[in-house]
């Protein structure tokens, strides 16, 4: 199979695209000691982008790239990349359509309804999920999203990189969860070696761990607390591309210990991140990725769909 | 009465002061149309800040001026204040007393004995609580602390006002929330009208308010879905001072615009503010303050001390 790896050229030109559609994220800065870890962290939140994640600066990039029918855009996913794919259609003018696996949490869904999202059930997972919005796509001719696996989604995902590098040009590593690698991948694209990129996955859904094991993709049973966000299967074609020359490490922490990290960044910084976006501190905070004295370490808090409810207000 | 009235320069002596103790918070910008609004609107996340709230910046800084006796900080707190002086205390290596009056919220109550505080509860209102801190301190020696109403406390508090003008050089105007009056006013004292100061109170606590309408302090009762953040019976007399010639603008807003407009900081931005913290949005959105063309708005986001599962997930 021929993959189409976007350059850091391409990531260029995607900011350049989607700027005046997505939010530069903020960066908030805490001292070494922090949640227990020794370095300096900077946590780029971009959970207070549109939608709630970091998916709409894909989304947009491949619809910008692309003539959009008239039958719209079409999408499998059970979370965040419908709910990027409703707020790009409502803002560029498209009709979209979801396809979403059972296993879709009920909070993402209940969303999806609630934006008046046209949402078909379609199998018990997202590979089935995907099966139909591919045959839907083929019957209406809408263009295909995919929620990770294409060119132009995983060079806007990289803008998260191209942003967090002019914010924070000193930087030498950045950790990231990675579910299909789309964000996890992208960013690795703009950097390209120049920073350390270290994807975190959650134990019940290890894919590019899975795939560095057996030197190929390998299709993984899903399961764990972050299966709504970071539950791929199988780690996408093109992150795999990407991650075997430009993903240095690949850390994997246990579901457990992903809530840990999210009650952490409430109780420490009133940060309702979802559950897949505490991974990268959970790697930090179990000792998974141990930074040197003086690395410049950046943590990307990429999502905070999930329902605020199941935190602990005080502990 | 002879008040002391924080000058810029005291602000900027505390900003030094403070710097390595406090988190500089983030921005984040939205364009015109968020909300509802017709202006780009800048937020600073001041919850971020250490214990929840803007309140260490003056706690740190009143504790930096002066020499803290052995017997320690002694304050009359529901809720934020008590939170930083906590906090404080245990940074700097001072003993901590609070004296709580009994319509101090659960959560905030129950995060003070989490974290080992010397707790009293004392009388049913906040004043009757600062007068056993008083009796408290005269007896111990320890250093007494104000929530809002001391020249050392107003212009800590002030430094978030002189870090968004750096963040934010072109300002126009700024919304915060008033109580007793210690941001406001902290605020107002740095920009010097310089930046339109526009302070919003809760219809339950318009302690300001009400001392514009009587031309002096006056002592109201208090209630309402902000009062545990905002429910100062009377506005402090330095902020009084700054507020008659600083402090351009009064809005009132009744309390479910408030939660109103803190439900929409968590459905647009994932951002989970108290209520209190949600009062100069609610202005914003309810037509309260309304901005020219062109005016360069920024919102203080200015605490996150509440329980998260009061918010609706999705709506």
């Amino acid at each position: 199979m021929n993959i189409r790896v976007p350059t850091p050229d391409d990531v260029a030109a995607a900011a350049d695209r989607i700027r005046g559609h997505v939010r530069r994220t903020p960066l908030i800065g805490v001292p070494s000691g922090t949640f227990g870890v020794d370095a300096p962290l900077a946590l780029k939140l971009e959970l207070l982008q549109h939608s709630g994640s970091f998916k709409p600066r894909g989304v947009f990039n491949r619809a910008l790239t692309r003539d959009v029918p008239p039958a719209g855009l079409v999408i499998a996913s059970g979370g965040n990349a419908a709910l990027a794919l409703l707020h790009v259609g409502r803002r560029l003018g498209h009709a979209v359509e979801v396809f979403v696996p059972e296993t879709a949490p009920a909070v993402k869904v209940a969303k999806l309804h609630h934006y008046g999202a046209n949402v078909h059930q379609a199998g018990r997972d997202f590979a089935a999920a995907v099966v139909a919005s591919e045959r839907r796509a083929a019957e209406t001719g809408a263009l295909l999203m995919h929620a990770y696996d294409q060119p132009e989604v995983v060079a806007g995902q990289g803008t998260v990189a191209l942003e967090l590098e002019r914010q924070c040009p000193d930087l030498d590593t950045v950790l990231v969860a990675c579910g299909g690698g789309g964000l996890a991948g992208g960013m690795a694209a703009w950097f390209d070696r120049r920073v350390r990129v270290v994807a975190v996955e959650a134990s019940g859904s290890p894919t590019l761990a899975a795939a560095r094991a057996a030197g190929e993709r390998v299709t993984i049973s899903v399961g764990g607390v972050a299966a709504d966000a970071l539950g791929a299967s199988r780690i996408g074609a093109i992150a795999w591309e990407i991650a075997q020359r430009a993903i240095d490490e690949v850390v994997v922490v246990p579901g457990e210990e992903i809530l840990d990290a999210r009650q952490r960044l409430w109780d420490e910084l009133r940060i309702c991140a979802e559950p897949g976006a505490a991974a990268p501190l959970a790697a930090l905070v179990n000792g998974g990725y141990v930074p040197e004295a003086n690395e410049r370490v950046a943590v990307i808090v990429c999502g905070g769909n999930s329902d605020p409810a199941t935190l602990k207000a005080a502990r």
